[in-house]
């Protein structure tokens, strides 16, 4: 009944076992299996995490441990980050209704989906956020938005799980764009690529202004679908600038 | 933004402090203020639920408590009970967006509209799902389909909120009648008098098939949105009737 593949969830730092435990629980409600966590703050294996996991134990026995962000997210195709208030980065924002369609369709193509989820309290940091491929904002009242992680992984596996329902419309999201869609793996190497040479270009001053910068190139790549073409076409680019750098230092 | 009136939040005879805690915390994340408790276990006001609440303390301090279930619903038009799994009553079965839709529909007609919510593990029982107007299945993995109250509640008000955003399609299920529908507090009342003629006249034979009888005749109430004309006119046939058999007696 439920497809093979679901999206990931990946948790970044997330502080407390029992957290991490329910969310493993809302994740087997919802036909989720594949749980990646990003440098948990109480290490992993957790006790609090199995305790509270009510059964759901298969998913924390196979969830992966990462160090940091990129090698969890390096096989996404298209990468989600959660937030509960909006959130004014320059980057598409969508609500979690539309996500599931474009995860599903992603999906059934035979990508891989991964959606954030931030640390308690203060959620996914700016620069987090921005390795993202878009943001879903989970609607809830203003007055009091603020949601335990499992709730929001609860919210999104329901939609994802009732996603399998509707009947194939694509999102103009997932239109065919001629090329594979590049992975994140591969938009966060052209993002090192491009920064590496930046920085060797002197493009990064005053530099504690180099977060920002970074951070707003970063949404501007992530902004619209690159192609695995796109990012070849890229690079080129790059490398060819900082040749032309290079050439124009010797001449 | 959010309406003033929402739906009621009925806990049927919940166990835990620490999971009403957490309902009134998904019930303020989602827009609703209206907790009912029939029945908790370990009594009320409640130390653990207020720990659990995350701060969504108004909720639990206007929580009003009851010692059974019809007292709970009186006031209710539209009672929608909730269930994990497909439940094999003859009532109708909706699932949670059709659900928030009728329940819009019926409180911007200034309605009172109630879901229950069961106990830990083993949820509503039959006779409890008999009063309500319908079943709402909240879509699980048939794999994994234990759902904590909390969360059911949070996937409720999710939809309920977002059926706020949607514009206006009337479910047939609230069709014009010609007379105001009528509320739980009425139809029970109307079961009440059924009941209690239809036992003088020993229509409940053999008596251990009493439970089960009842609960057919309240799912024929059910099944149909009575209106307040059509529970007026029902006790009227039950009066009539009930005077025939006085009568047939007397003769």
């Amino acid at each position: 009944m439920l497809p093979a593949r679901a999206p990931a969830v990946i948790l970044v730092a997330p502080q407390m076992g029992e957290n991490i435990g329910m969310v493993a629980r809302a994740m087997a409600n919802m036909g989720m299996r594949d749980l990646r966590l990003v440098a948990p703050r109480d290490g992993w294996p957790n006790e609090k995490a199995v305790a509270a996991a009510s059964g759901a134990n298969d998913i924390l026995t196979r969830a992966r441990l990462f160090d940091a962000l990129e090698p969890a997210v390096a096989d996404c195709h298209l990468l989600y980050a959660t937030t509960a208030v909006d959130y004014a980065q320059a980057k598409r924002v969508i609500g979690p209704r539309e996500a599931a369609a474009a995860a599903r369709a992603q999906l059934a193509a035979g990508r891989t989906v991964g959606v954030l989820f931030g640390r308690e309290r203060i959620g996914l940091l700016a620069e987090e956020i921005a390795r993202a491929s878009a943001v879903v904002t989970l609607p809830v009242d203003p007055a009091f938005a603020s949601l335990n992680i499992a709730q929001a992984v609860l919210l999104m596996g329901y939609e994802w799980l009732l996603a399998q329902g509707d009947e194939g419309e694509l999102m103009p999201f997932v239109t065919d764009l001629g090329s594979p869609p590049a992975t994140r793996g591969e938009v966060l190497g052209l993002m090192d690529h491009l920064e590496r040479e930046l920085d060797a270009a002197g493009f990064f001053t005053p530099v504690h202004k180099k977060e920002t910068m970074t951070r707003n190139l970063l949404n501007i790549l992530n902004r619209r679908d690159l192609t695995q073409q796109d990012v070849r076409t890229l690079h080129g680019v790059v490398t060819q600038l900082a040749k032309g750098r290079a050439g124009a230092g010797a001449r």
